[in-house]
């Protein structure tokens, strides 16, 4: 009964008319977002950042938006107009890639108007707001390399995997020349497709081999989820255990399965030199956990907002077998330990500085970045591969 | 106030315990789909082929769900339980893959338990009827070739348009080798990325190779849609008027644009010989316009479901500025025309017996399948494909 009371109170509102207020933001100069797909004006973005969402939903009693880090945090009611659209302007969105999506009558639908990404374990909607930077990741007149959709059957896991081998734009032409290879792991909720879709990885490597800031090397973007083929299913895999137990699994498949297999599928260079490892989020801390392990297999590390626990890096010198209690030997082996987050994520920029200066007191120098004015969210990133690769390999 | 009447009547309405119908459905075995996103229990499938969907929209009012060809052509509604699951058996849905979405309130949803596909111009859900040939398709124990994001710009439309290249296994150990080259177009809504995730076109290949059934060859699947780049955006595309003036972009794109880049960006066979030229539904179409005005640039030519347009074939005599007129010459450039349809859509089936009629009387003989038992749907397009390739290049 109570919810009849509030489906006749809605039907009641929402007769208020939204389009009067349109008008006004006129002013605020409102555009489609590049993001969204071909032909569709909604989602637009105003030059002061406001987003304005729009969904048609005549027969709906109640609309919300809501989105990841830097876009509406909490659910905002959208407005019925008289023509069965509902409309909310979502005020002050940071810049770079935003997940978002609507929901109606309580259930979540991705916004038609824009793409969508796998994120949050499932297709979800995106929206690119724009920013100063955006010429490093756009694709330009210069020579590209393919991105691999690269099938191998693991039996760690009991299943096909999937990686998206990215090979650069020379490797055709140059028959017997072998690459070094960048193992570049997305976040949680996100998949193999992450890191070259709402990345564009495969453009910013393009622009710094072009612009020769970075050597050509193959960039291996492998899935972050595994389980073993005898365990129990894993959640969607957003918790710390969750997490460390797939990184125990998944530490066996890169050691097994996957970088024996690009040894033997691509032209690399297969020792330590010829190898680096970063991730993002989640991925950042799998870098952590297998990339410390297994100082005899990379020689360079990325932490890109990496959700790093306290606990692992507590006590430095007694971690990951006493990886780095010898900084000498550490030092001989590993020739980069990079460490970034965006400005707006306040707690991994507390992680990169704590790192540091844990790594410093033991005599391991990283080098550290901080992206400015940008969240937990893909532009930071874009940036840290940006910063990270050129000091690759070299 | 219609709406109110229908709503008050609805909650009144919903309340009938579905629940109890679910014991007699264990009798008939219903099982996840083998296309749910892992750990997703629905939508599950019986052994008699109907399809039990279920969305949780405890706040919804109203929940129906819809398909593609061979699934639930008119809205079927969702009864919704006690604890907020809305619930309906979908009944005798037809083997192979269906495009298929929920409609809550008014509002189109795709099943948060199954993948999604582009389909319909947006990301749509989709689900895997079982049939008895699914081995063709399936990853198996044998070389894999890779299947390449390849990104090119394309001064016709003014924009960087992205194909999708299968290099067979063989690919990257034969340095020196050049293989043949076969354009594979697909359907109308759908884009570059139908053949390798709703068709599985490189297990199919990759199968095809292992049993020396098919010459390793390239397989390039570029976007169906272009627009030139100072003509108004088109619409979705689906009107026939609209195909035309698309493919006479196409053309274009294809002629100056798409051949050239993969000739100069792969190991091809340069010349009609080492080029075939096949699509499913619109890409008959386009396969039909733009192969048959270019008989210079292809041997093979494969119509799938081909939406070829009654006025073409018509006088099949003076189409194509007279291609067809002189059948020895055509024979001669033309080693191969392949029609096929699907057994359950009767309208590509008699235009399958059309074409091959009209043109068996001017002295060309194609070869004509048909896919016993399947609809409009990608299982059609797969055994279309699985069929055509053994016929190339030999």
């Amino acid at each position: 009964m109570k919810n009849l009371i509030r489906l006749i109170l809605s039907l009641l509102v929402i007769e208020f008319v939204f389009s009067q207020s349109l008008a006004a933001q006129k002013d605020f100069g409102f555009k489609p977002a590049a993001s969204n797909i071909q032909g569709s004006d909604f989602p637009k973005i105003s030059v002061d950042k406001s987003v304005y969402v729009r969904l048609r939903a005549p027969e709906a009693i109640k609309v919300q938006v809501q989105g990841g880090d830097g876009f509406c945090p909490k659910p905002l009611d959208l407005v019925r107009d008289t023509a069965g659209n509902w409309n909310a302007i979502v005020p002050s969105v940071g810049p770079g890639f935003h997940y978002y999506w609507f929901t109606v009558d309580g259930v979540r639908v991705n916004d038609p108007g824009s793409d969508t990404y796998h994120g949050y374990g499932r297709p979800t909607g995106g929206i690119e707001i724009p920013i100063a930077d955006e010429d490093f990741f756009t694709a330009k007149n210069v020579p590209h390399g393919d991105v691999r959709e690269h099938w191998y059957y693991s039996d760690i896991t009991g299943k096909w995997r999937r990686a998206f081998v990215y090979t650069p734009p020379e490797y055709d032409k140059n028959a017997k020349k072998k690459y070094p290879v960048l193992y570049l792991l997305h976040g949680a909720g996100e998949n193999e497709r992450g890191w070259s879709k709402q990345g564009h990885m495969s453009f910013i490597l393009d622009n710094l081999i072009a612009e020769k800031r970075a050597v050509p090397m193959i960039v291996v973007m492998d899935n972050g989820y595994a389980t073993a083929k005898d365990a129990p299913a894993a959640s969607a895999g957003f918790s710390m255990r969750d997490m460390t137990k797939m990184a125990e699994t998944l530490e066996q498949v890169y050691v097994k399965e996957i970088i024996p297999n690009i040894d033997l599928s691509y032209r690399t260079i297969p020792k330590r030199e010829g190898r680096a490892m970063a991730g993002l989020s989640m991925g950042g801390m799998q870098t952590m956990l297998i990339g410390m392990s297994h100082l005899e297999l990379f020689s360079y590390y990325g932490f890109f907002s990496g959700a790093i626990m306290g606990g692992i890096m507590d006590d430095p010198k007694t971690a990951f077998s006493g990886a780095f209690a010898d900084a000498e030997s550490f030092n001989k082996k590993v020739k980069l330990m990079w460490f970034g987050a965006g400005s707006g994520e306040a707690q991994f920029v507390k992680m990169v500085d704590d790192s540091k200066k844990k790594l410093e007191v033991l005599g391991i120098k990283p080098i550290t970045y901080i992206s400015q004015g940008t969240f937990h969210e893909w532009h930071t990133w874009r940036r840290h591969l940006n910063e990270f690769a050129p000091l690759l390999f070299k």
